[in-house]
Order: C-alpha cells, then sequence, then structure tokens
C-alpha cells in the first residue's frame, strides 16, 4: 500500500502543470446555469481518455419534474446534460460516488473583478476565475485521484462513479436525476470547498415567505390605520427568537464552533408604496436552516407554529394572521454516521497525508449530499479544497497545492475503501 | 344685514339645481396632473360671466422653479394653467383670497369603483366622483357666495380674489406661482375638506429617506455579516421615539382631540435582494409631520439628531451612520392668530348658520395654507365641506347640503371681512 500511495504520489506531482492547464479550461468554459454543456464536454472527453463508461443525458422527464424533492426555477434542462463516468471495479469491493457540479454562480459585474471573471489566472500559486473553488478545483482532485489510480496501474475492486452534475447551485435537480437514473453507491464524496474540514453533517435549508398584512390610512393620521411595517416587526422578532430555541436544541458537538448552527436568515423586505401612507402590506423572505437529522416538515411546522404564537401577544394577528408561503430554493439536509467506514478511512488518510487532525464539523449550508443520502440512500461526506469566503464573491480564487493535497487524499481513500486487486498492476 | 343675508339664502336655494350641475360638469373634466385645462375653462367661463377681472396664466420662470419651497415632479406647466379672478371693491374694505385646487389624484383602479370615476352622479344627496370633496365642492362653495352676493346686487368694499389653482396635490407650485405673481390679501380661507371644521393651524410635512446599511453575507452563516434589516428595525424604533418626544412638545389645545398631532409616518420599507443572502442595505421612506409653529428646518434637524443618537447604543452606526436625504413632497405648515379677525367672523357666522359651536382644530395635513401665511404673507383658514376620509379613494363623495351651507356661511363671512356699501344695491 505504501508503495501504491508513493507511485501516486509522484504520479499527481508529475502531472501538476498538464491538471492545472486542466483546470484553466475548465473555469473558462463558463457554465452558468443553462450554459454548462461546453464545460461537460471537457470533462465527457477526460473520462473517455481513461477509459471510462460514460453516460450523458439530459435530465427530462416527468419522474423528475413531479419528484418531492425536485426544485428549479426550470423544467427544460437541453444543452444542460449531467455526464456520469463509471471506473469500474474488479468485485468485491465497496462503491463509491465521486460527485462534483459543474454549475457556477453568475459572475456578477466584470468590473468588480481585477481580471476577466472566466480568465483562469495564475498568481501567487492561486487560479482565478468563477467556479474555480465552487467546485472545478474540487472536481479536479476528484478526476486526478481516478486518473493516477489509473495510470499508475492500480485496479480496486469496488465500483467508483464519478459524477459531473448540473443545479446544485438551484437547487439539485441534476443529482437528483442522476439517482432517478439508478446511480447509488455503498457512499458518496462530495468535494464542496469545505477548506479541508470533513462534514458528515451538512445543514438543509428552505426559504420562506411572509406576507404581513395592516390597514391603510393617510400619515398625518396614521393612529387610524395599523402598519403592517411595525406589524412585521414583531414578526421578524418572533423569528429571531424561534432561531434562538431552535438552537438551543443543538447539541451536537459538530455544531461546537459554530455560533448559530441552524440560522434563520431574513434576507429580504418590501412594504408600502407610499411615504405619507400607512402600509397595510409588507413582505418577508428568507431562508431556514434545517438540522441534518431533521425533517423539513418539521422545520417548516416549527416556523408555522412561532408565527401562529403571535396572536397571542397582539391581537391584530388574530383577524390577521401572517400567511407563510414556501418557495423556491429548498435544499435537503445529509448525514452519515460518524462511525461509518468511510468516515474512519477518510480521517485516517488525511492524517497521514497532512500529519495533523481534521476538523470535524458540520455545514453551514445544503449540498447535493442530502439528496444523495436521504433520496439516493448513498451516505454522503463533503471534504473538498477552497474556502467559501471566496465562493459566490469577485476574484474567486483556489489556492493550487490544497487541490492537489485533496487529490492525494482522496486516492489514498478510494484504495482503502474500494480495496485494491494486489496483482492488479 | 340680516336682509342681505335672507336674500343670499334665497339666492342659493333658488340656483341649487344649476348649482349642481355646474359642480356635476367641473368633476367630468378629469383634471389630473397635467389635465388641468378643461376644468380650469369652465372656472374661467364662469368668471367671466360674472364679469370678474380674469387672470390666466401658465407658471413658469425661474423665481418659482428656483424657489426655497418649489416642490413638483414637474418642471413645465404647459397646458396646466392658474385661474384667477378679481371681484374688485368699492374700497375701503379688508381683502381676501378664497383659493381652492382644480387638481385632483388619480382615480386609481376603475374596478375598485361602483360608477365611473368621473360619473358626477347623484344619489342619496350625494355627488359621487373623484375630486368632488378634494376639492371641487368647497371651491363650488366659493363661486356660489361670489355669485350670490354679485347677483343679489351686494357691493363690497374689500377685494375678493379666487383662485383655482394647479399642484396642490403635488407640493403646491400653483399657489406659489399665485403669490410670486403679486397676489396677496388680509387674509385667505382655503375651503378643503375639513368636515366644517375650522383649522386656524394646519400640519406641514415632509418626506424622507433613510438608507440603513449592513454587510453581506450567505444566510447559513449569517452571523459573519450585519443585517441590514435588524439595524433598520433599530433606525424605526429610535423615529417612533423621536415622534413620541415631538408629540410630547405639543401643548396646543386645538391638538386637544388629537392622539398623535404631528405623526412620523414610516410609509416604506425595501432591503436586501436574496433570502438566503444577510441584507447590506435597506431604504426607509417616510412622511414627518411639521408643527404648525415649526420650521421645516427645525424638524428636519430633528430628525438627523435622533439618527446620530444610534451609535451612542449600538457601535455598528459609528462607521456606518444612516444616511438621511429629504426627497418629494413638502408642504409647508400654516398658522393664524386664533384671535384674526378673520377667525372671528368666521367663527360667528359658523354659529348664526349651524346653531352651534364649530369645532376648531388643527389640521392633519398640509395644504397651500402653508405657502399663502408663510411666503405669501396673507394669514389663512383652511374650512371647508366634506369629509378627508373618502378623499384619495374609491367612491370619493360628498353631501351636497354641505357645499350649500359652506357657500352661506362663506358669503356671510365675505360680507363682514370685506364690508358692504349699504347703498350697494
Amino acid at each position: 500500500m505504501k508503495k501504491m500511495q508513493e507511485k501516486i504520489q509522484r504520479w499527481i506531482k508529475g502531472n501538476r502543470q498538464s491538471s492545472i492547464d486542466f483546470l484553466g479550461e475548465l473555469v473558462q468554459a463558463q457554465s452558468t446555469q443553462g450554459d454548462e454543456e461546453q464545460a461537460q464536454k471537457i470533462v465527457e472527453r477526460k473520462l473517455r481518455s481513461l477509459g471510462f463508461d460514460v453516460d450523458v443525458w439530459e435530465p427530462a422527464g416527468d419522474e423528475l419534474l413531479d419528484h418531492d424533492y425536485f426544485y428549479s426555477p426550470r423544467t427544460d434542462f437541453s444543452g444542460s446534460p449531467n455526464v456520469v463516468g463509471l471506473m469500474r471495479g474488479a468485485g468485491g469491493g465497496r462503491s463509491i460516488i465521486l460527485n462534483g457540479h459543474i454549475d457556477v454562480v453568475p459572475e456578477g459585474d466584470h468590473k468588480q473583478w481585477k481580471d476577466h471573471p472566466y480568465s483562469g489566472k495564475i498568481e501567487d500559486g492561486k487560479m482565478y476565475g468563477r467556479g474555480v473553488t465552487d467546485m472545478k478545483g474540487g472536481n479536479l482532485s476528484l478526476l486526478l485521484a481516478m486518473q493516477a489510480i489509473k495510470e499508475c496501474g492500480i485496479k480496486l475492486k469496488g465500483d467508483v462513479i464519478f459524477q459531473s452534475v448540473v443545479e446544485e447551485e438551484s437547487g439539485g435537480a441534476g443529482t437528483l436525476a442522476a439517482i432517478l437514473r439508478g446511480y447509488k453507491a455503498d457512499a458518496a464524496l462530495i468535494p464542496e470547498p469545505t477548506n479541508m474540514r470533513i462534514f458528515p453533517k451538512q445543514q438543509g435549508s428552505m426559504w420562506f415567505r411572509v406576507h404581513v398584512k395592516g390597514r391603510s390610512a393617510h400619515g398625518g393620521t396614521r393612529y387610524e390605520g395599523v402598519s403592517a411595517i411595525e406589524k412585521s416587526l414583531l414578526v421578524i422578532e418572533q423569528i429571531r427568537q424561534l432561531e434562538t430555541e431552535r438552537n438551543e436544541r443543538i447539541t451536537d458537538p459538530l455544531y461546537e464552533r459554530t455560533p448559530i448552527p441552524i440560522p434563520i436568515n431574513v434576507g429580504v423586505i418590501e412594504g408600502g408604496n407610499w411615504p405619507s401612507s400607512v402600509p397595510d402590506e409588507v413582505k418577508i423572505e428568507g431562508r431556514m436552516g434545517v438540522a441534518p437529522d431533521e425533517t423539513m416538515e418539521h422545520a417548516k411546522q416549527d416556523l408555522q407554529r412561532a408565527l401562529d404564537k403571535l396572536s397571542e401577544t397582539d391581537a391584530w394577528f388574530i383577524e390577521h394572521p401572517p400567511a407563510l408561503e414556501w418557495f423556491g430554493g429548498r435544499w435537503v439536509p445529509g448525514t452519515i454516521d460518524l462511525e461509518h467506514e468511510l468516515m474512519n478511512t477518510l480521517v485516517e488518510q488525511f492524517r497521514s497525508a497532512r500529519g495533523s487532525e481534521p476538523i470535524i464539523e458540520a455545514s453551514p449550508w445544503g449540498t447535493d449530499g442530502g439528496l444523495l443520502s436521504n433520496v439516493g440512500d448513498t451516505p454522503t461526506i463533503v471534504f473538498g479544497p477552497g474556502v467559501t469566503d471566496v465562493a459566490h464573491h469577485a476574484d474567486e480564487y483556489i489556492v493550487l497545492d490544497e487541490v492537489f493535497a485533496c487529490a492525494e487524499i482522496v486516492a489514498f481513500t478510494l484504495l482503502r475503501w474500494c480495496g485494491v486487486v494486489e496483482n492488479g498492476g
């Protein structure tokens, strides 16, 4: 095993420049929603060149569109294919899904960027570009791990299913489509940018909207009306209190370092249309965090109950209860047993590669891991290079050394998890 | 005098139907902003038929547009003339300005109205239509009072200057233009719909906008950001506190029945653009009431000081003070001495006509009276038929009896105030 590991390390080192070039190519293929095809073709070519079985398809069909967990602002995925490559094992080993999304969030205002948002420019060991951290860097780690194993002549026992999916940034329809296509494994790994922390649990989230009612009046006699803005302050206060209550329930040590494990973020407020009128409606939109071991339904009930309670302290709400709706984004929480064998393996390989203890935490955001574990019945760990601080912002970058370090840890983990045919090389 | 009054009463009674027809014609001439010409032509014809000196002009010129008190969303008033009619007195009497605005607010959604918004339909002694209360009914009261005096062969000593102005609903540029044209008198009366209460003092108001800053972050790690929505709750709380302080200062008995004499209304709130992002900016818009004896400048300083104080309780505001701007609508407060002779005369005529004590209050809204008293040096009383509850709403109406009752009180007041040439008839 030691020898195989050294061989892999040498291979990764020796192919550093071509790998960086490949990542640059991936970044330059701007794969915002609806525009993923060029990047997926690059991935497909790479998988075919490695001799993998390759499956390319555009998500579609009623089973997907009518699925309880389907969420996307669109229903037509023409030109937005998923790409899956199968590195078939010799048999007798455990299988694994390696999942990474190819879609990137829009680059925003180009003037905010030092260079072109899709430059793939390298400076001080960092590559810059939209999507390089979230999550093409992580995808490269996966591809490199597989390629290194393959080119070092190592034969795994278990199957490795690499998934380059669309739609993660918009609710996970790409991964859901892969699950419905039948892809399943004994475990999964998603190299989202965790800054090399290991996330066995991922927070889910849902978007909500609350309509708060008032009664209009002229501003000069505002006491004749009821301000929906004043009432919405009470609603926000109630939401804040619910957040406190929900987080007091969280005792999981994985959340020890997190100030608010499952926040409820009020992101948008909008109400009234005339400075000198008492506003009769306010709309509040937000994101509710869902604990890794909680159902979406339970979280929904929590918020509804909190809003219902408002009428106990303010009679206005008896006749005019705030109307709650769930809309838009929805990310299923995910969790893997802390004693799961993939956890043990990953932690062990991390220790041996980095010479330090990994940080094990619960993620503050959702990933496709929720779908994989809850719908696809495939327990998932999230672990990857890059920091989320720079994702979704201008001048997104990744430290290239981390991509290679992650590739090495993933490769070593695959050897252990899938098992090696000893005379495979 | 008694005989003259009876003559006037008879005349008003005898001309009831033609007066109602005239009001219907005025209402049907839809005079929303920019579209006042047809209605003004009707007024002009009436004034000419009475043999008054008539002055018709479109407000314009730098003196107007650069005036400190000029406010309008437009600077071109082509097709929006002011009309002034002068009933010249015999001399030796006090002069008066009778001011009413011809512009009406937009009728809004036609489906909210039982009949066409400009029907002028009569039902149960009420005429319906946009602007019939605010304030074509009051304008008719003025015209009838003058016409009755004229047609009863009574000759006044003082001048009566009737002003049919544009732009009251948008900040008073019509009345300001009349003042700058040189119109001035010993006192003025504006028959805005006070429900026959006498308003010697009128509240002013100004619109403000406050920008509240935050710092963006992902909703899942909202503790890494600063929510502009949470900060704006503090700003609104501070504004509410300032409102309390300002109103505690009001000791004027005219405000005795008013729950909040000079309210600060927060009418609009808008902030954030993504449910799962911590919002980094919130905009608040509102209307600040200005006490009748207060300067606009003083009120402005009050609000600025209140916002400045926020940094004493929340350090965030030290580096990120809320930015205050004054924009849009601005209505100067107005006041007339309670012992002013026009007050005494009007109160006396009210008593004798209605057989009851008038309610004397301060208005909860601004009128062109502020401009007349503060810029035009003409102390002004606001008193007229109709209730503000129905103004600016669908199915606006006026009780016709009130229009005639007001006409009578105004006519009697003119006799007393301007003085009568005893052998004038």
